[in-house]
C-alpha cells in the first residue's frame, strides 16, 4: 500500500485505528475454543466487525508462532481474509544480517502478502535495508517502546558516533535519525509507545513527516489525546494501536459486537481529534 | 541441555562446532531440488554426516519462514531429527514486550525443543526475561555482531545511565552488563561476531563465564584461531557457527560427505586449541 492510500483511507474513515489480533486461545471466548480453526474463526469474526472503523490490522507474530503449525497456517488465512484496503502489519520485530533480513522479507512481503513488518534496529543498517526494497511494502523500526525495559538501553544516553554527532541524545533519539537516512517516509515508519505522549514534540522534531505506529493505547495506559495532539502532522501520520482492549471486549457468543463497541469509541475519538 | 551437559559434549567431542543449517532451496543441491520435503532431506543429510563432529545446531528461522508453512514444518521435523545430545539453537532474533516474549518463548521451548534462542536487547529487561524462565533453556542475547552495520548503534559510545555507571563504553558493552545481571552463565549466552577477534579480551573481562556463541567464522570472515587464543575460558565458553561453509561446501549428489569434510577440518582445529 502506498502512503498516499493509506492517508486516504484514514480520511475517508475518519480513523487511524489499527487492531491488534494478538490472538491467544486461552483468551478467546470459550465457546470458540474447541473449533477446528479456532484462531482464524475468532480473527474473522473481530475483522467482520471492525473493519469498516480502522485502517490496519496488526498481526502479532509470536501469539500464531506459539501455536505450532496450526498457528502459523492461521496467520496465513487471517492475512488472506483481511480486505485489501486495510493496511497489514506483521508485528514480528524481526532484524539479523543483511542475507537473513532478505529471507524474513520475503516471508512476510512474498509467501505473505503484509504490507509491513516491524523492525529491530540493534544490527544497524544492514539488517533494516532488506526490507526496504520491496515496491509499496514498509519497515516499522522500534524507536522509542511503551514498556518498562525502554528505560535499559532505548533511553540511554550517547557520547556521539565517530562524527560526533548525537552528543548527548538519547539511544532511541541516534535511532531515530540514523534509519530515517536509511529509507524515506514512504517506505519506512517507527514504533513509538504511547506511554511517553510528552516526547511525541521532540520525535516530530527528528521526524517530522513518518507515520509513527503507536502501541500501547489502552491496557498499556497511553492516552489518546495526548498522542494525537502531539504526534500528528498533516497527514495525520499516526497509526494507533489497540489489541486486548479491543478483541477481548466481551467473553462470550457476541464478543465480535463488544469489540465493535470500543472500536466505535475509538472512531469517534479519532474523528474529532482529525478535525 | 545443561551448562554441564554442553561441556561434557565439547570435551568428549573435542569440539566447539555449530553447524548453521541455513537452508535455503535456491542453493541446495540441483538434484534435492525437486524433493518433495527438499529442506528436511538436504538438513537430514547435513545431520547425519557431521553429528559426530559437532555439539550444536542453529537453525536459522529466517529461512525457514520464508518457504511458508512448509518451511515451518521442515523446521519443526529438522528440531526432532537432532540427535538430543546436541545443543539446538533456534537463531530466531526474537524479542519484544514481555507477554509477547512468553509467546515466543513458548513457540520455541514448549511448541518445539529447542535447547536456546537467540534475542534482541533493545527492548530492555522485560523483552529477555521471559526467556530465562525455562528450566535448562539458554537466551543468546546479541552483543557484538559481525555485521558492517554493528558500527551503527552496537559500537556507539554511551554517556552512562541514570547510575552513571557505564560512562564512556560502547552500546554492546552496556549490554552485556546489564543483560549478564538479569540471568546467570547457565542460562545466557551472548552472541559475539567473530571479526572482532581483538575485543574478545575486553569482553572477557565483562562477561568471563559466560558461552559465547561466535558466528561469523567462515564466509564473514572470521579467525578460528584468533577468537579461540582470545575467547576460550575454563570450560571453553564457545560455540563457534560456520553454516554456508561447510552446508553449502559441495554441490552435487555427494555433498555431505563434502561437508563433512569441512566440519572435520574444524573440529581437528578445534581439538588443538582445546588441548
Amino acid at each position: 500500500m502506498t502512503r498516499k492510500q493509506l492517508t486516504q483511507h484514514i480520511r475517508q474513515k475518519q480513523s487511524y485505528l489499527c487492531v491488534g489480533l494478538d490472538t491467544d486461545l486461552t483468551k478467546i471466548p470459550k465457546h470458540l475454543q474447541s473449533h477446528p480453526d479456532a484462531a482464524f474463526e475468532f480473527n474473522k469474526q473481530i475483522i467482520d466487525a471492525t473493519q469498516d472503523l480502522c485502517v490496519a490490522y496488526k498481526i502479532n507474530t509470536a501469539f500464531y508462532e506459539a501455536m505450532g503449525l496450526k498457528g502459523w497456517e492461521a496467520m496465513e488465512k487471517t492475512v488472506n481474509y483481511i480486505p485489501k484496503d486495510q493496511f497489514i502489519i506483521a508485528d514480528a520485530k524481526r532484524g539479523d544480517i543483511g542475507n537473513t533480513s532478505s529471507q524474513y522479507a520475503k516471508a512476510f512481503f512474498e509467501m505473505m502478502d503484509f504490507d509491513a513488518i516491524t523492525v529491530a534496529p540493534y544490527m544497524g543498517e544492514d539488517s533494516v535495508k532488506p526490507f526496504l526494497e520491496f515496491e509499496n511494502k514498509w519497515a516499522i523500526v522500534l524507536g522509542l517502546t511503551s514498556n518498562a525495559g525502554s528505560k535499559d538501553f532505548e533511553q540511554l544516553k550517547f557520547v556521539g558516533d565517530d562524527n560526533n554527532t548525537g552528543s548527548g541524545e538519547f539511544l532511541y533519539q541516534t535511532v531515530l535519525k540514523k534509519v530515517s537516512s536509511w529509507g524515506n517516509a514512504e517506505n519506512l515508519m517507527f514504533v513509538i509507545g504511547a506511554t511517553k505522549a510528552s516526547d511525541f514534540e521532540d520525535i516530530r522534531k527528528i521526524i517530522p513527516d513518518h507515520f509513527l505506529l503507536v502501541p500501547g493505547v489502552g491496557f498499556q495506559g497511553g492516552s489518546l489525546e495526548e498522542v494525537s495532539k502531539y504526534g500528528m502532522n498533516k497527514d495525520c501520520g499516526l497509526l494507533v494501536n489497540a489489541s486486548r482492549a479491543i478483541i477481548y471486549a466481551g467473553e462470550k457468543e457476541d464478543f465480535a459486537a463488544e469489540a465493535r463497541v470500543i472500536a466505535q469509541q475509538y472512531q469517534s475519538e479519532m474523528a474529532g481529534y482529525l478535525k
